[in-house]
This record gives structure tokens, C-alpha cells and sequence, in this order.
């Protein structure tokens, strides 16, 4: 048996984002259609520095290899001058149990993978003419959302939605060299008004864009609200949306957004549409600019299985 | 942050078992004293190839380190020519959630970590003096068993019981190398009859000992009954041992040896000694030469905590 090892670089630069964000639409297709095994999510906790460790894992049926991804986050390290989040991918033979690869990505896959589940949720569910783009937030999500965008819409005006204007100086600048026009905004009003296209990023336990601000044609993509107890939207957002869309319908009414309209009965379960059908059926997917749209993302092991695949058999060309 | 990757070879000079036996008996002893943080096990499952993989995680609460040990088991492997068995360790800071090493060990650490909880059974279990070794099973546990019980007894005479005259024969030569007298035989009860320390391997799903064969004095390790369905004793043996003993209680009365005596109600919950506190107190181990004494290992987390932790630690210092 011989393991693999690759770095962090190895592992950026087998990466090309139009390509990849294939295989993940492939990927949360097969999970919508069952044929991915996905067991509960392992957890451990170190309460006294504020530290998790995820192990996700699980395999599509009758493919090639099974995945295991391990990642932390310790909130408390940037006190000390280290990165919060860190984390690595296993690949294994679904046919021997064989450890072919380790990528050490520190995390970056994870990131990588997130984002492009926005851009995907975006492209079947953006208006046509996207006017100007929103984002909710300043941290790195806010920035790779951002990014991943380019594949799906040509818009390049930004409205950038934060609190502390160092962070909003620091996200302008970052992402103007990226080609983009950012204006910074402490008012969400500004931003909802403009914008027809809006990212949620952040990690807020109560909601910061409500129903009576969202207009006509707008789209949102809701990807803050990952565990029990954080939201970024009013429920009834939800409850005035034409069409609602959770990457895992399972996950998402559990503890993501979409869980404070479920259990405030604002939508019931028949009225979410898993990404993966959204995907593969063009009915469900937006048939006019008056539709208001929603994407909740809490994220499914499906993009880690898809991610590490991809990359695995990218690097294994490239020898 | 710099991984640290060694390799099987590295890691098995790093051994030295009388060290590392003291290493997995603190564990022992730190798991009874609820010291350690051990969450459910992962399992993601392979029917048609008859594989299965383990995730196993934890940490001891305060210490430096967490561990997370994948170990596989791909039981047609063999049919082309590859073990069935694969792993590793990872271990990670406790402090920073860093991945500061990776055991490739293929499984190895498991196997050793199972043989030593053996010979700690016996070192406080067993007769003063031992007449013969009995050694049900001739697989890899039936030979590590009786490597690591060199560390507790001067004891050299083996009888060793299986149903296959090659894998006996074969047995009895590979021992002999490590300086045992073995004789082999296909009827228990000569090995019950002349054996006081006796270790079952075997993955059995009916009782291979039965209570009225069992003589005044003899300890048994039953160490083959690790998920429900499998058994090696007779659940009356249990009724009438003097001390039983399990790695975990939790574990061994859900699924070990143990359980199909707790469910036929003939041993309650406190008539069981869990190892770590049997390790701690004096006063709960083998008292004279007449008592019949029985442990269920079932394995426990701690130990592959503390054996990636030693191994680790030992390379750390040999660079």
C-alpha cells in the first residue's frame, strides 16, 4: 500500500473552479436521489478554549472511494497568532478499506467547497440580469462567496454589508483587486435596495434582514446558520419566498435557517426543494424576475466526498 | 504548523512494551475515573466487499493531546492477496486543534494496544503461579496474546485449541521461535483442564467453554467477543467466575462477552469490576489461588489514545 501525501500547495493548484463546481452539482444530485451514504457527524469539544472537531464521512454507492474529513476550528487561536480552522481529507478504497491519500489542506477545501455551493445555489436561482451583488458580512466566507460568483454572474458591483469599517476597508481593498467595484455600507437597508443578488455570511444568532425590506426578484443565499441557534433572516422571508431551496432539506429545517420558519410553521417540509433536484429539474429551478428566491446551506458531506475526489484524481494526473 | 508523517517501521522501533503497558494501564485507570472524553464510535459500512470501517476518538481531559484513530477491516482482502485490516492516528493539540502527527501504523497500533489490555488482564488477574498457557484461536490475536503475556508471567507451556490442523501446526512453529513449548490440540478440554491462564481469540458465535468444565483457580480473558452476536464462553462461566472484570462495563454488557450473561440476568451490573479501578485497587484483584477470575476486553478508545500518544512521543525524542 502506498498512502499519498499532498500539501496545501500541491492541493491549490490542482484546482480549477469551473470544472470542480461540476462535480459538486453531480454531487448534491446523487445525495438528493439517495445514492450517497452519509453517517451522523462526529463531534468532540474542548469547551475551555472554545474549540470543535468535525469528522464528516461517507461515500457515494458503487464509485470509487470513500472520504473521511476531519476539521477544527479553535476560536481562541487567533489570540495567539494562529488560524482558526484546520482539518485534512482521507481518501480510501471503497473496494479494500486502502488509505490512497491524505491531502492536507488545513482547512482550504472546506472553505473552497462552501463557497462554490453558493455559486451553484446562485446559478439556478439568480435573476437574469443580476444588478448589483450583496454581501452580508466581511470574513473569509464573505470574501470566497464573493470569488465563486464570477463563475455564474458578470456582475462586478459589490454593496459589502459590516459592522466595523476597518473589516469593510479591508474586504473593499481585497476584493477590488479582484476585479470587483465595492461600495461598504453599515445601513442593510442600502444594500437590500440595491441589490438582487445577496450572500449571508455571518455568524449571527438573530436575524439582520426582515420581510418587509425584500424586494421583488431578489435572491438570497443563507449560508451563516450552520448549527442550532444561529440566523441571519426573519422567518418570514421565508414564508413570502416563491421558492426555497436547502442543500440537505434534512439538515436545513434541523438547525439551519430554515429551521425558525419550520418551527414556526411559516413552511412545511413539502415546500423545500433539495439543491439536488433544483439541479437536475429545470421547472424548479427560477422562471421569471419577479420570483424571490431562497437558498439555505448548512453544508453536506456529499462536497467533502466530491472535493477530495476531485482533487485526489486531479494530483494523480499531474504526477 | 508541520505535520509530522511516520511510517509503520518507524513507528514499530519506538515500542518498548513494559513502558507502554504502564502508559495503558494510567489510561485504563484515567477511563474508570471518568477522565476521559470518549464520544460514540463512527461506522461507515460495506456489504457488498464485507468491509467495514471504524472511527474512534477522544481525548483525556487536561492533557495535551486528541486522538482520532481510523482502523478498517476488508475481510475479502486476503482473496487478492492484501490484509484485511488498515488504520491510522492522527494526533492533534488539544490547545490549538493542530494536526501535529500521522501514524500510518495499517492497523498495527489496534492489534498491539488489544494484545497489551491482555497481559494487564492477566497481571492482576491471573494464578501466582501459571501451570500452562491455554490459547483458544490461532489468528493474530492468538499470537499477540501470548507475545505480550512474556511481560507478566515466566510461564512458557502452551496449549494452544483451534479446528484446523495448518493454522495449529503453524501456530505452534511460529511460537516456538519466541522461545514457548506449544502443544496443539483439537479438544478444549484438555486445555481446560491443564491451562489456569486461558485466552479466547476467537470470533466465535456459540460458547467454546462451558461452566462445568471450568477448574478452581483459572483466570480467562475473553477477548474475541467485540459486537453483538459474537461469544466464546458459556454465560453460567460467568455466574459462577469469583471477579469479573470488563474494560468498559458500557460496552462489555452491550455487546461483549459479558452481555449474554447481563441479559439472561445471571451477573448484575455491580458484581462487575471495570480494569482501570481493578488496576487501582489492590483490594478488587485476585485474592488467593482458588478463584475463578474472567475479563471482557472489549476495546476501549483510551487505548489508542495512549498508545498514539507514546508512540508520538517516543518519536519526538528519537529524531
Amino acid at each position: 500500500m502506498k498512502t499519498q501525501i499532498f500539501t496545501l500547495d500541491q492541493i491549490k493548484s490542482s484546482i480549477q473552479i469551473p470544472e470542480l463546481m461540476t462535480s459538486i452539482e453531480e454531487g448534491f444530485t446523487l445525495y438528493s436521489q439517495r445514492k450517497v451514504v452519509v453517517p451522523p457527524v462526529g463531534l468532540l469539544e474542548f469547551p475551555e478554549v472554545h474549540g470543535d472537531v468535525h469528522i464528516k464521512y461517507g461515500y457515494i454507492k458503487n464509485d470509487e472511494y470513500y472520504v473521511i474529513k476531519i476539521a477544527s476550528n479553535f476560536y481562541e487561536n487567533p489570540k495567539i497568532g494562529l488560524i482558526s480552522n484546520n482539518g485534512l481529507m482521507l481518501i480510501n478504497s471503497q473496494k479494500t478499506g486502502e488509505l490512497l491519500g491524505i491531502l492536507l489542506d488545513e482547512g482550504y477545501l472546506t472553505n473552497i467547497r462552501t463557497a462554490i455551493a453558493g455559486a451553484i445555489a446562485a446559478k439556478y436561482l439568480a435573476p437574469k440580469v443580476v444588478k448589483k451583488i450583496g454581501i452580508v458580512g466581511t470574513g473569509i466566507q464573505a470574501h470566497l462567496q464573493l470569488e465563486m460568483l464570477k463563475y455564474v454572474t458578470e456582475c462586478k458591483d459589490v454593496i459589502v454589508y459590516g459592522r466595523n469599517e476597518n473589516s469593510l476597508g479591508k474586504y473593499k481593498n481585497d476584493m477590488e483587486t479582484q476585479g470587483f467595484q465595492v461600495i461598504t455600507t453599515q445601513n442593510i437597508d442600502k444594500l437590500i435596495k440595491e441589490c438582487n443578488l445577496i450572500v449571508t455570511t455571518t455568524p449571527s444568532d438573530e436575524p439582520i434582514l426582515f420581510a418587509n425590506q425584500i424586494k421583488e426578484g431578489a435572491h438570497i443565499t443563507a449560508m451563516g446558520a450552520d448549527t442550532k441557534g444561529k440566523q441571519e433572516l426573519d422567518p418570514k422571508i421565508i414564508q413570502k419566498a416563491d421558492i426555497v431551496v436547502a442543500d440537505s432539506i434534512e439538515q436545513c429545517i434541523d438547525h439551519g435557517e430554515l429551521s425558525h420558519a419550520f418551527n414556526e410553521k411559516l413552511i412545511s417540509r413539502d415546500k423545500i426543494i433539495e439543491l439536488g433536484n433544483l439541479i437536475a429539474h429545470t421547472n424548479l429551478q427560477r422562471q421569471n424576475d419577479k420570483q424571490i428566491t431562497i437558498a439555505d446551506l448548512t453544508g453536506v458531506a456529499v462536497q467533502d466526498i466530491q472535493i477530495a475526489q476531485y482533487v485526489y484524481n486531479k494530483l494523480q494526473k499531474t504526477k
